[in-house]
């Protein structure tokens, strides 16, 4: 049995899994958003000894955990730098460390979107094919590749879908650049879109929503809520999100020409099947090779993919296709 | 010795080359405007004879020949389909045996930007690298990828880097579609634009150049000239390709994350190496790995590069780097 566990800025998920990747046990809690990184391991720890609990074990009894991570990650120290939607994540973190002595057992650290990436084509919609382009709409837009059954990662920073140019001279993008698909799909970037849009009068239930759930933030809940009242300015900001992915994905596959697409993230899971057809169709104008275009698939493993992945980082006994190979 | 042709809707380019890719002799024609595929057919065995005849060999002394061919090649077959740059080209041509033919010697054909791509990795700029991304900057604007010296062609139609959307709604592309980067860049829509500036009364020397050389299009030749007249038009008309090019290519780099981009094609060689670091500066405001931009060189094998590239694709006696390999 191996530990999983996917460090997010709104929620920790916690997993236990055998080694044909069944989910034995899970647990989820809060992301601390106060506190620091001590705080974090803590949460992260806790939730992992409950997850473990749940199936019937000690985390000490676990051949490993992996972690799916934001931020930097080296992942061969252990180390998680610059997590920007982490609490005072200020500098280089060895957060692989304080977990291994939490839990008593190996810790292995990897880039969440990586992670996810790999669980869907080892034990998702990615199943079927050798080539795929995971797509993680979520607070950002990030991407994960796998190419002939390897990721790739090119020198550490491949698969930025979310900062390709789709408008140049475009919106201002949350990481500081100019028309980036995550300027006008990401949750963050949506969020603020929707705040001016308020400020200059334009009418929406979203803030209500928010505030009627508790949150403080427009969370992928919030925004499937408005378009469940058919909120007006929640169509027309998604609209403008789907154009920027289509366009942006469509990019990335003329450069890739990967076998699928697979979607994922809090967005992407939240909007679900109807937006993953919508994200589809919006691919079909920019695609080149327009007369076989690859299929689009939504995320098989929902909520729990990333966590799933990260279990996937300790070598399991002996499952069918066990940990995807990096190229080269 | 190996024979190599880069046939282009411009030039027929010539060489026979040495097993370490040294250029023994070599010979130009223009490309057949009238007719069909059995004059270009001509017209290349023509040109391959003469540099074999330099080289002081008859063509089927030759191990072999490799073309670097426009359109979709079926490189088992050597059937060549769709080169909408050559006269009449209509369905699929068997340029392969037709060649063989009339060279008494083996023929392989290729993607002409795979064929430069592989050029510059083994022979030319790409040689400290693992992986490279080929920008071919011409009458269109190709790509070719290699990542950990294989070459990724995805399911047959990777590298399309001219038709990554940098403008969504943007200009009408030569493919029909809207906002590509070949829309800005390629010398067909320049030319494309240029007429239109000129329809609304802007003033420039790009015609009156183009006719005193004898051109009936804005060659490289063309706009280079141009350029060195402190042409307006020509200026601006380059700006906002060098700006398209940044943005398509800082995308490219945002997903792949290769280790160096090299500029080639027609326009790219003809500008040189101050347009390659224009482009090197418009890439940075949108690569998101800033810290440590890849560098951009200018490719090195210059107007040779498409036909030393196709010679190499006929399996050379013990070249160092060989014949590079496909991913998979």
């Amino acid at each position: 049995m191996r530990g999983g566990i996917d460090l997010g800025g709104t929620k920790i998920q916690a997993v236990v899994v055998d080694d044909a990747g069944r989910v034995e046990g899970e647990q989820r809690l809060p992301t601390p958003t106060v506190g620091g990184p001590q705080d974090v391991a803590e949460a992260m720890a806790g939730a992992l000894r409950a997850a473990a609990r749940a199936a019937g074990l000690d985390s000490a009894e676990l051949e490993g955990v992996g972690v799916g991570s934001p931020g930097i990650v080296d992942s061969r120290r252990g180390i998680v730098t610059s997590a920007r939607n982490l609490p005072n994540w200020e500098g280089s973190v060895p957060l692989g460390d304080a977990l291994a002595d939490a839990l008593a057992t190996r810790v292995r650290i990897e880039n969440d979107v990586t992670v996810a990436t790999d669980a869907e084509f080892n034990l998702g919609a990615g199943r079927p094919y050798r080539s795929i382009l995971g797509v993680f709409w979520g607070t950002g837009v990030g991407g994960g590749i796998i190419l002939k059954g390897k990721r790739w990662l090119g020198r550490g920073g491949a698969g930025e879908i979310g900062h390709m140019v789709v408008r140049i001279g475009g919106a201002r993008c949350p990481c500081g650049r100019r028309g980036c698909v995550e300027a006008y799909a990401g949750r963050k970037a949506l969020e603020e879109r929707a705040r001016r849009r308020v400020e200059k009068g334009e009418k929406t239930e979203l803030f209500k929503i928010m505030e009627k759930r508790g949150r403080d933030r427009l969370t992928s809940g919030v925004w499937g809520r408005a378009l469940e009242h058919d909120d007006k300015l929640a169509h027309k900001l998604l609209d403008q999100a789907v154009e920027a992915l289509g366009a942006g994905v469509a990019s990335a596959l003329n450069v890739l020409d990967v076998d699928a697409v697979i979607i994922g993230g809090g967005l992407g899971l939240r909007l679900g099947e109807p937006y993953a057809r919508r994200i589809e169709e919006a691919i079909m104008p920019h695609l080149f090779a327009s007369d076989d275009p690859p299929p689009v698939h939504l995320a098989e493993l929902g909520d729990l993919g990333g966590a799933i992945g990260a279990s996937l980082l300790i070598r399991p006994g002996r499952a069918a296709r066990a940990q995807t190979p990096v190229a080269g």
